[in-house]
């Protein structure tokens, strides 16, 4: 698969960000990075980079899990509706 | 809501984390950043703690972001499966 090569702005900083995605998902990836460490530096205001960084993956991470316990159960509903393969179904028509 | 302050600790430092959820759930969180900080560390040794900190929330925006689009499909092919209220369903033994 073909490597691309992005330069990212997060905090003022430039970061190269070397990936199989394109450009343009690494770029709405950064947004997000940067949005969420802005978000933390104002309610933090006394925290240096390195502790706001932190931070910024902490909540990242914390809103990765709680999406995953969502994606299961919603996986779990789905699998339930999820007519199995060898069980007839009623359908209109069928019934004469 | 009941604050909980939590100290977890990554790449060897300490973080003080004020929030609502159980210390239990904090340490979760805070052992998933610590596994991707460890990975991206060993994967790129030259790095300082705060490009290792933005890379950290980089991958973890990244896995949001891909999980975020599945739980969104996901939740389309449940809209699709679940009856709509008002909507007449067949039903074995009302057929004769």
């Amino acid at each position: 698969m073909e490597k691309t090569k992005t330069i990212v702005r997060i905090a003022g900083k430039d970061y190269t960000i070397c990936g199989t995605e394109s450009a343009e998902y690494i770029h709405r990836v950064a947004l997000r990075v940067n949005e969420k460490f802005k978000e933390i530096k104002s309610a933090n205001p006394d925290l240096n980079n390195i502790q706001l960084a932190m931070l910024t993956s902490i909540n990242l991470a914390d809103e990765y899990l709680k999406m995953k316990d969502e994606l299961e159960m919603t996986k779990k509903e789905l699998e339930k509706l999820t007519p199995k393969p060898g069980v007839a179904t009623p359908r209109f028509g069928d019934n004469k």
